[in-house]
């Protein structure tokens, strides 16, 4: 049985398409592992570009595309809304199929090594992480780039791989494995930057929200909106429609609505089709748990307001 | 400036209502503190005493209470929905005004010791726990009237006053000391069990839902439907205009509505101020921070259609 991951780097580049396409052309066209999607993003200045397959095939490719991408970007420039700290930011691996998360982290290991020898520093990251304090990537980028210089000094923040000093245009990396999350934001009707923020607040875990929810806000000043910003870490126990829901109940009371929402890299089938049964009940109408990919996508967008969305951000039509 | 706690011991009782008269009337017409309400639920079986005061004043009253629930509950006998391992089932002195909670722990400590020369073995809760693993109420009260005779056999959970035996009939008490918290119930139009189970587990804490929320199912047969039973431990973090929202919403998928909600206890003003601005925002009607008791009554069951609720259910109303 084929061996299938998903590893989704960032790079700290959503503007400049030409720069773009010259740092993941290496990942085109390989044996053993499709490029399924690029996904540039304005306002955060940053493109998530998104591999599935054998992870094996992936390293030496990945390796091209790290010294490409320390080539192109200059993070003493960069600026966007999402928090970074290097050119490619961050590499998580993550078991799809015929694979755990033990050999994932040997995956990560393996290409952490061959990245430093580019000379770009290098945390372990989530489930590959070394030591308690670099599990929570948050917690490792704390400072960004621009803090990093000195931060980086500090014994307790010396690489895994690399010396106590960052690279000075790349910054440093994180590789790392983890389960399957998915990254979601709801789209906000207005220019407010404080309504996000308060209801991002409401409904993570870290302030009371809910359990397996990280939120933040965004000003999507090229869209002209504002979003809330997500991660769900287990959407089997926090289902996107409640998530949804919640937020839509919240914005009311600043008479603001969900305008669209949408997901960044991919999203397993069993993660839409739980959001949709529930509509399906609510409604009264009839839910069929086998229904093709492309109904689901198609009642993603009618439930959720899913922009950019299509049959190949759905996991299981990659495979 | 006098020192105020609220007591509100639970009483394992809910049906006989001149056995109910009889052992709390060692606690009405007292100098230093009020018997605010007693809340008789015969589902429950169950009557929750509310005493708000001076907590010195109470405490050899609250014995002679305790003397006469001895006399006249029989454990062996008992049935009811609410779990409970006592006759007397579970004590708490909370801080309302002008006292720490630490000296609410010395309170429930000396009224442990007093209840303990009545040959009643007493269990220190919550912030009076001498043991992380007595923190937690439900965790000490795991096995309930009928297990705790051979639960309290084991040297872990030899009561903190007592031997390893429970009195025959009375059983256990727990006694201690916590910030408060409300006890708040959602009514559903139905009688099917499941409901409240499902929609109890995606709003509590501890399996995905919020933070600050404990949730289970009840069937009120007497009443002839079933009900969501929750505890809020911080309502500021979470409202209760966003717990009642959420389950109106996973309620909609089994066709079904609240039909009304209730506290049990006493409530906070501010806890309801923040529900009723929620409504005002949302239907941009004028919110007024200092409106009268009265009219947050009004309005309490306007939003949440609070069933048998009146003035003095609101903490100040009583001070």
């Amino acid at each position: 049985m084929t061996k299938i991951v998903q590893c989704v780097p960032n790079i700290s580049e959503g503007r400049d398409i030409k720069k773009i396409e010259y740092i993941i052309e290496p990942l085109k066209n390989q044996a053993g592992f499709k490029l399924v999607s690029y996904e540039p993003d304005k306002d955060y200045n940053r493109t998530v570009v998104t591999l599935l397959g054998d992870p094996e095939a992936m390293l030496k490719p990945l390796v091209e595309f790290f010294k490409r991408a320390k080539e192109k970007i200059d993070m003493n420039k960069h600026q966007g809304e999402h928090p970074r700290m290097g050119a490619v930011d961050v590499t998580p691996f993550i078991p799809i199929a015929n694979i755990k998360i033990a050999e994932c982290v040997e995956h990560a290991k393996a290409l952490a090594s061959m990245v430093w020898e580019e000379e770009i520093p290098v945390f372990l990251y989530a489930r590959a992480a070394q030591d308690p304090n670099r599990e929570s990537l948050p917690n490792i980028r704390k400072g960004e780039f621009e803090g990093m210089k000195e931060k980086i000094k500090d014994p307790i923040w010396k690489p895994d791989y690399g010396k106590n000093e960052i690279h000075p245009t790349f910054g440093v990396a994180a590789i790392g494995a983890r389960i399957p999350l998915i990254a979601y934001n709801i789209d906000l009707n207005t220019n407010d930057e404080n309504i996000p923020k308060e209801i991002a607040k409401h409904i993570r875990q870290s302030s009371g929200g809910f359990q397996y929810v990280q939120a933040g806000p965004a000003s999507l000043t090229e869209r002209g909106h504002v979003q809330i910003t997500m991660n769900i870490l287990d959407v089997g126990k926090n289902p996107i429609y409640r998530i949804f829901e919640t937020v839509r109940m919240e914005a009311k009371r600043y008479n603001v609505n969900i305008m669209s929402s949408e997901v960044v890299g991919l999203i397993p089938k069993k993660a839409l089709l739980s959001t949709i049964q529930y509509y399906c009940e609510r409604d009264q109408i009839e839910f069929d748990p086998n229904m093709t990919i492309g109904q689901i996508v198609e009642l993603g967008k009618k439930y959720l307001s899913l922009r950019d969305f299509e049959d190949l951000k759905i996991v299981e039509a990659n495979l």
